[in-house]
């Protein structure tokens, strides 16, 4: 692998976090020369071990390669990180979780300092780093040539999906899938809830929880041709007269098993919102529609 | 298809709504000869024309056929349509959705008038019925000899899942597979919500949501070994402690985008009770444990 490192861009890491770390260790593994800094130096040591090479500061790291990836805890770590170091001509690529809002003040005051900028949203855990089977990706936004130029560093620890030169959408898109990911969970969490008190083997309930929620998850799909069209009577099948008739067997049951419906409730609620409002015949992505300001 | 009429089980069915017209043409199209009752006769004519036998009276068609099959509206239409029949001697299944303690019920009078019981869950729409690789099922529950009596005749619809001789045990799933299904469909309306105001096209937002719930999905399986073992330490990646500390960026992003965050907010909250009870290292399992009375 040595032989190849002069061929491969040079990567300075700001964060060695549990993410920063695995983020840092395919890059090595690949080939790159990476310059590391931490916060507390512990981390650095067992990277330094692996080959990196370790800086004494935030700014030191910057100042040694023109890719610049920070992996911090939060965006007020990215602040205190970058408060001494010049970023004039640098490739800032930050992938420490952020709100778009956030995400958008960093790419300008980015372009303030002479850097240029790309934001990231990571969609995987550190397990799933450098372990393409496992379906981790991670969304760039913000300067699209920046994205090009390093693709294929970038694309090393993780697949890497472009979604606009809107610095704030990767952030965007990876609230909005890390929010229906919990809204599953909520659901999921209901559903096993419902069997705790009954002789049923929660291990002979998940694989059918699993193959409904994937069998249906793909609804998504005819929820955005919905949404474009703004027909939400195009192809229904089960439409929200019947689904809210059926949402008293829910609640029902939920009470029958001793089960709490605050997860489920908020939902069925908007749907009879929905439907209160003349929309029988329509499917329930109108519900989206009444959670807007 | 004649031919074969003599060799399969005749099926009594009442009620032809949507699903039951579906299950209805699928055993004619097997070959079953089918005696229908409808409340209001107008849907039976189709089926007339189509092969199907047309009772007077559900009690009729109770004394036609041994096999009984019972598909509809809710549990008080069932009383009702039952209200004047004969069930001694009968096979009686009903696909009527119904909660747990309805269907446990109808068991005991069903034994009570001399009849045999299973109860169904439908897990399809009727488009579904009669598709087999559209991935629809049925859940069984109650006397098992009579499912495996009947296994091929119930089978014809769609898949038949047998899930315990509690008579309630087939409504308990279907209930808890739908409840987790609205989890998810709450999770996805919150994403689109997200995007709403932004030029983000749904339709690229959509398969980004399906590729990452159907690779979260499965996680129901490790749910599932800690609720067996009792330890939601067990395997865990990114602890409750970890996650909460997310959450934040989630409501500051919804807020920025101008969406309410009320199907999202019930269970971070549940999730900051149980980090606040001391359990930081553990997985999401503990909220299942919270819902519980």
């Amino acid at each position: 692998m040595a032989s190849n490192t002069v061929e491969k861009t040079s990567v300075t890491l700001l964060g060695l976090g549990a993410m920063g770390s695995a983020l840092a260790r395919t890059w090595l593994a690949a080939g790159h020369a990476v310059t590391v800094w931490n916060r507390t130096p512990a981390r650095s040591a067992a990277l330094a071990a692996e080959g990196a090479e370790v800086a004494d500061s935030a700014a030191a790291a910057v100042a040694a390669n023109s890719l610049v990836v920070v992996c911090l805890l939060d965006d007020a770590s990215v602040d205190e990180a970058l408060a001494g170091a010049d970023l004039a001509g640098r490739d800032l690529v930050n992938l420490t979780t952020s709100t778009p809002a956030q995400a958008r003040a960093r790419a300008q005051s980015a372009r303030e300092l002479g850097a240029r900028y790309l934001d990231g949203g990571i969609m995987a855990v550190p397990p799933m780093i450098g372990v393409p089977e496992a379906g981790g990706f991670i969304f760039y936004s913000g300067a699209r040539e920046l994205f090009e130029r390093h693709r294929e560093t970038l694309g090393v620890p993780a697949g890497a999906t472009y979604v606009g030169d809107d610095a704030g959408f990767a952030a965007l898109h990876d609230v909005a899938l890390l929010s229906a990911m919990y809204g599953m969970f909520a659901g999921i969490a209901h559903a096993f809830a419902l069997i705790r008190k009954e002789d049923i083997d929660p291990a002979s309930l998940a694989p059918l929880l699993t193959g409904w929620l994937v069998a249906m998850a793909p609804s998504a799909h005819q929820t955005a041709d919905q949404l474009r069209s703004g027909d939400y009577t195009k192809g229904v099948v089960s439409n929200l007269a019947m689904q809210v008739a059926g949402t008293p067997t829910f609640l029902s049951t939920a009470e029958q098993q001793g089960v709490s419906p605050e997860l489920l409730s908020p939902y069925f609620k908007l749907m009879r919102r929905r439907l209160a409002e003349g929309s029988a015949e329509e499917d329930l992505t109108g519900v989206i529609d009444l959670l807007l300001r």
